[in-house]
């Protein structure tokens, strides 16, 4: 970080016309952006969301709304531009990145990024998600899609995913770090209901009891209970926090993969800016453990990378502001 | 409203590829902007914020961090394109309005829509701010800029409004309406101290008991204790609603704006879209008075629009979702 940057991006916001502090988040967004790029002024003209896909074992549990066929459908939707994330990506101008790191089928299509580690994990609660070397490829897929995208000129990540289970994954992933039970963890995921939410819960607690994750070790804890999708988007956020690039988070799980991220490079966070709080019930509480702030509260629950595009319209208007809005002096206008 | 064009849209929004009620916000303003416009997939692409400027007398009772020489020294950065609106209206691609309906100078500037029914309130703290004939004529005078920017093809409006002094009017208002005391509903404007906020909630008070604004006749209040440029934007609303097209509510001086059209039209609401949810103590009691959700958290306590226009981004995204997203069929995707 630059602190120099993040000082003078202050003392410029308390010279334009509008009470000092006024514009909230959108002001210590702007000095955080500076201290990310050494830019007072920067701008994000080539973005892009990382959309990491990948298959659950854990799925034969029953823990999810949805049959996991739907995660290469919705590969397939990425691909063809009609997903929730492309239509909201396009209006925020950003190319949406969608990688294969471990879905259980074989997906052949030209925009296709193919980095897949494996066919999907293993049920977690019958041993290990996946091999410790596994979960070291997946993180390195991220940080290699993210140096590949920075070639390209793309200068601002947001995270995104898609895979059948990986609430569930996730869950068990921010009660390891945490150590908030997992009655507080687990959620609805994409929409079930009681019986099976209390299922789910009983599910995590076993992943943890058989595992039992090294809190010391992060690629311990991905490897044993997280999935390749979020190993990869915790390779995504730390390539992007090495090359001074701010990432945006998306959802819950977005933020599990950050907790990994965190753990493993403490100064990750400097380079991280939450989105939105989703309506999983977890994902509150795991903002406040990362210490981030979410700007919109639309009650989603999604994923993809859906609320991390949405908000690349508040980072503009920070950068924005930063540089069309005139001073107190320039405009003639008294201050208080 | 269009029920039909509700419901339609609802049965639409099951059919996209994304679990029911995934988008959360996103899709009960999709199926509200049907019911507002009767078509499922609606947009706006010509919209408009209307910046009402007044001032306020009881500015002599020192409860603002500001002089009100700044109302017209604002007036005049708005028309020169440098306030905060200004750049965030740019980005959202909608035009700036600025309407002098009771500013204590003489602006002369041919951007300016010039409705001015009076130079400034009288102090309410001696009087009523001003006579009913006035407040009528604000409010007429909201309507008529609503009607002749429909006419040059604007379908969307957004509040805004630029008045030093205007939060302790909008409190006495929003206490009156709905009877929540002086203590909650006064706040810190553009950044006050304790003590001069202990004093701010003593002249709400005195302003009250004096003038005892008559609950059960909007303008009657509007006129004891509001503003010209409240009126106006409560005309802004009405004249918005009457025409079928959605208004989205900045922060607090707008939120006080509706609850009076609310309590003139009680159906306006149904029109009314919250944007963000301020700093302004208040504001979030005032929402919940309306019924409303607001979808931006931003600490924002700035006023002039600015919360208003970040959410177009929002209403455009949900616009975009009913219009490009694929369907279950169409994807080939799995249903739950």
């Amino acid at each position: 970080l630059d602190p120099a940057a993040s000082a003078a991006a202050a003392e410029h916001l308390d010279r334009l016309t509008k009470p000092p502090g006024s514009l909230g988040k959108l002001e210590s967004l702007a000095v955080k952006l500076a201290g990310i790029t050494g830019k007072v002024q920067p701008s994000f003209r080539h973005r892009g969301v990382v959309v990491m896909a990948a298959d659950h074992g854990v799925c034969e549990e029953g823990i999810s709304a949805f049959p996991a066929e739907v995660t290469p459908q919705m590969v397939l939707n990425f691909l063809s531009g009609g997903a929730a994330v492309n239509v909201l990506a396009r209006q925020a101008g950003a190319e949406v990145m969608c990688v294969d790191v471990g879905v259980n089928a074989e997906i052949n299509h030209p925009g296709l990024i193919s980095r897949k580690v494996r066919y999907g994990t293993d049920n977690m609660i019958s041993g290990p998600a996946m091999s410790r070397e596994e979960a070291e490829a997946a993180i390195m897929a991220g940080v290699e899609v993210v140096e590949d995208a920075i070639r390209r000129g793309i200068s601002l990540f947001v995270t995104g995913e898609m895979g059948i289970g990986n609430t569930t994954a996730s869950a068990a992933l921010m009660s390891t770090f945490t150590g908030i039970a997992t009655l507080e963890t687990v959620g609805r995921g994409t929409g079930i209901n009681d019986e099976r939410m209390r299922h789910k819960v009983l599910v995590v607690e076993r992943a943890l009891e058989l595992n039992r994750p090294d809190l010391s070790d992060p690629v311990d804890v991905l490897a044993k209970v997280g999935g390749l999708e979020i190993a990869g988007l915790t390779g995504v956020i730390l390539g992007a926090a090495a090359h001074r690039c701010p990432v945006v988070l998306d959802g819950f799980i977005s933020g599990a993969a950050a907790l990994a991220a965190q753990r493993l490079a403490p100064e990750s966070v400097n380079y991280m800016i939450a989105s939105h709080v989703s309506q999983e019930q977890g994902h509150v509480y795991l903002l406040k453990a990362l210490g981030l702030e979410p700007m919109l509260h639309l009650d989603m629950r999604l994923g993809e990378g859906t609320g991390g595009v949405l908000a690349l319209h508040l980072v503009d208007a920070a950068c924005r502001i930063m540089s069309e809005m005139a001073t107190f002096e320039s405009a003639g206008v008294s201050t208080g």
